[in-house]
C-alpha cells in the first residue's frame, strides 16, 4: 500500500468543506460538545454503520437518507447518544436536521445527524437548537480542529489525519476526524469518523472504496469488545479538487484508495492509542491459519481476552492465555504446530517453550509504548490484524464511574 | 426441581471414596498442591471436557480412559497446567497415573489426572512422585477436604458441596468438590469439579445425568469469558448405598438428577462467588426471546461485557450498556419491546426510560453482594440465566500479576 504526505486540517484539510465545534451545553456547561460539518454544496456521500441490532435513532435516520449518495452537512452532538428512546429519539433527531436545514439553507434529506454519549436519555432540544444557531455562525475553512474537540467524549486527545496526493495532475486532499475510547470492537464501537475528500468521485465508488477503508482500519479495531448502538463512519467527496471523476475504472483508482485506507487506518490507531486506560497498544498478527476467517477468529479473540489484556498491563509475557485464546476462538490450531511471538522474541515454537533467558527480551518488548504479538498457526495461508490496547486498572476506573 | 439437605464432607461424603491433599512443592512450597481420589473398587465414571481446541495433556489422556465408564482413582495438582507441553507433556501425564496405579496397586488404565496452574510449563516428575507417595499414604474417608485445598489455585476458599437423598429406601450422597476462579465461562474454564456419589447407576445414564447437570450449573458460570485448556468435570459412582442400579428408567431417577444437578449448581456459584477480584454475584435472566440459543446469545453477552460488568462494579444502573451487549449478541432484539429490570425495579421498560426516582431503589438493588439483571425481550419464549460477576480493579491486579 502506498503511503502519502501527512497535512494539517483534519476534516477540513480538503477544499469545499466547513466546519466548526461550539458550546451548546448538552451536558456539562462550558466545554465544545456540538460540531458542524458543512460542504459548499451537495457531496458525494458514503457511510457504514454500526451492526449493533439496537441502533441509535440518528444511525435509522442517516441509514435511510445516506442511500441517496448525496449528502451536504452533519450534525453531530457528544453527551446523549439518542439510543433507547423509541419515537420521540426519531422525531429529536429529524428535528435536529430540520433546524440545520434551515439555518444553513440547505435540503433538509441532506442534512445527516450524529451523536454519542449516554444511552436512553432524550436529546436536550432546546440546547440543541441553540447549538445549530451558534455553530451556523461560527463555521470555517479552518474548523476542523474545533469539530475534532466537541465530538469527544471519553476521548483524552482530538483524533485527526490528513494526507495529500496527486491525482489528474490535480492536489487531492482526504482528511478526517473520530471520537471513541470505549466500547470498541471491530464491526464498529461508539466511534464516531468524519472523512471529507475534495476528490471528484461517483457515490457508488466512495460507497466501495468506505467499505473496502473501513475493513482494514475501523473494523481491525479492539478496544473491550462492546460494539456499540451509534456508530457511524461518514465520508463526503466535495469534487473541489478538479480531478476526473473517479470510478473503479480511473488509472488512479488505487492511489485514492491507499490515501482514504491510510486515513482510515491512521484515525483507527488513534482510537486504540486512547483506550480507556490504555497503556499499550499492541498489533495483534495472526498468519498460517487455515481460512482468512480463522485468522479473524483468532486475532478477535486474542484481542477481546481480559486475562491477555491484563497480562499485557502487567508486562507478563504470558503466552498461555494467548494459545488458549486460540483455542477456543473456533479457529482451527493444532499447539504442536502453533508459534507465539512478542516482537521478534519467541515465545512458544510448536511445543517448545522459550526458555528462562527470554524473559528479559519479551519483557523489553512489552515495555514500548506500542508492540505486535504474532501468533503463527503454520496450518495456511490465512492472516489477519487487529490493533488493540491492553486493560488496566484504569479502564476499571472509568468504566465503573462513567453516568453516575 | 426439588431440593436436597446439605450434608458435610465434600467429595468424601459418599461412601466408597477416600480422598486427601499433600504438600509436594510443585509450584510454591509448603501449601497443599497434591490431590489424590481414590474409590474402594472401580467405579461407574462420566466426565465432560473443555471445548477449547488447545487441550492440555490431562485432558487428552482422561478423554480417552474414561470412554470406558470405569475408573478407579483421580490424582490432581496445582500449580502447572501442562497443557501446551507436547509429546513429553503426555509421557508426564501418563507416568503420573502409572505411578499411582503403582502405589495404590490398581489398574493403570482406571487412573485418571487433572492439573490446573501455569500453561506451558513440564511438570516436575519428582516432586509429582512424591506428591503420589504421601498421598498414597494419607487417604482417609474424612480427606475431602484437604483434597478441597489441594486443588486451589488463585481461589481465596475452598469450594465443596454434597447432599443426602433416598433411593429404594437407601441412604444416598451426592458431594463433590472444584476449584476455578479465572479464566472461567461458559463450556467449562480453568476449572476442575469432582463429584462422588455412593449411588448405584448405569455408566450410562451417569453420562446422561452429567451432562444435563453440567448444562445447568458450571456452563451457565461466566467470570471473564476466557475458557482454559484444562477444563474437566469428572463424576464418580460407588455403589456403595446398595440401592437398585440406576437407569433413566428408575422410579427415583429424577431425583438423583435433581440432587447431581443441585450439586453442580451451588459448586458452580462458589466459582463465580470467588470469581477474581470479584466483589458481586449477578444473575443475569433473558427472558421472552424468540427462541432459547438467542436467550443464551444475549446472556453470554450481558455477562462477558467489560463495560456491563464494571458498571456492577461501580453500583451503575446503565442499562444501556445491557441492551447495546444484548444489540451486538445475535440475539434478535427489538429495543421498542424491551425491558431491563435491576431486581424489581424496571429500568427501561419498551422504549420508556426510569425516571430519577427509580436511581436509588435501582442502586440499593446494587449494594447487595448478590442481585439479578432481568432482561424481557417480549419476543418470544426463549429463556436462559447465567451465573455472574463484576470486574473489579483487583481482576486485573490479580491478572496483571500472575505468572512473573
Amino acid at each position: 500500500m502506498k503511503t502519502f504526505e501527512c497535512i494539517k486540517g483534519g476534516v477540513t484539510a480538503a477544499a469545499g468543506f466547513r466546519a466548526c465545534g461550539v458550546a451548546a451545553g448538552i451536558k456539562y456547561e462550558g466545554r465544545r460538545d456540538f460540531a458542524l460539518l458543512v460542504a459548499d454544496r451537495p457531496a458525494a456521500v458514503a457511510a457504514v454503520y454500526t451492526l449493533n441490532k439496537v441502533a441509535a435513532a440518528p444511525v435509522l435516520v442517516d441509514r435511510e437518507r445516506t442511500r441517496s449518495g448525496r449528502a451536504q452537512a452533519v450534525v453531530v452532538n457528544s453527551g446523549c447518544a439518542n439510543a433507547c428512546t423509541g419515537e420521540q429519539g426519531l422525531a429529536n433527531a429529524r428535528e435536529t436536521a430540520r433546524l440545520a436545514a434551515e439555518a444553513l439553507g440547505v435540503d433538509e434529506s441532506l442534512v445527516l445527524v450524529c451523536s454519542t454519549g449516554v444511552i436512553g436519555v432524550h436529546l436536550p432540544m432546546a440546547r440543541m437548537a441553540e447549538g445549530v444557531r451558534l455553530a451556523a455562525g461560527a463555521l470555517s475553512v479552518a474548523g476542523g480542529d474545533d469539530a475534532a474537540h466537541a465530538i469527544m467524549t471519553t476521548d483524552t486527545v482530538d483524533k485527526q489525519f490528513a494526507v495529500e496526493l496527486e491525482i489528474d495532475g490535480q492536489t487531492v486532499r482526504v482528511g478526517g476526524m473520530c471520537k471513541g475510547a470505549g466500547m470498541i470492537e471491530p464491526n464498529m464501537a461508539t466511534m464516531l469518523g468524519f472523512i471529507t475528500t475534495d476528490a471528484a468521485i461517483e457515490a457508488q465508488a466512495l460507497d466501495e472504496a468506505l467499505l473496502s477503508a473501513a475493513g482494514k482500519s475501523f473494523n481491525r479495531v479492539v478496544v473491550d469488545g462492546d460494539t456499540s448502538t451509534n456508530d457511524t463512519v461518514i465520508v463526503m467527496a466535495s469534487g473541489a479538487a478538479g480531478n476526473k471523476t473517479l470510478t473503479t475504472r480511473h488509472p488512479q483508482w488505487q492511489d485514492f484508495m491507499d490515501a482514504l485506507t491510510m486515513v482510515c487506518v491512521e484515525l483507527g490507531k488513534k482510537i486504540v492509542m486512547d483506550g480507556e486506560g490504555a497503556t499499550k497498544f499492541v498489533t495483534v498478527r495472526v498468519k498460517g491459519a487455515l481460512t482468512v476467517e480463522d485468522a479473524q477468529k483468532a486475532a478477535r479473540a486474542i484481542s477481546k481476552s481480559p486475562l491477555v489484556k491484563t497480562s499485557w498491563f502487567g508486562l507478563d509475557p504470558n503466552w498461555g492465555r494467548v494459545i488458549a485464546a486460540v483455542g477456543y476462538s473456533g479457529a482451527a490450531v493444532d499447539d504442536r504446530w502453533a508459534q507465539v511471538y512478542y516482537g521478534d522474541v519467541c515465545a512458544y515454537d510448536k511445543g517448545r517453550v522459550a526458555g528462562k533467558d527470554a524473559l528479559k527480551p519479551m519483557q523489553d518488548v512489552m515495555r514500548k509504548r506500542s508492540f505486535d504479538v504474532t501468533v503463527n498457526l503454520n496450518l495456511g495461508n490465512g492472516e489477519d490484524v487487529i490493533y488493540t490496547c491492553d486493560f488496566s486498572h484504569d479502564y476499571v476506573k472509568i468504566n465503573a464511574e462513567y453516568t453516575t
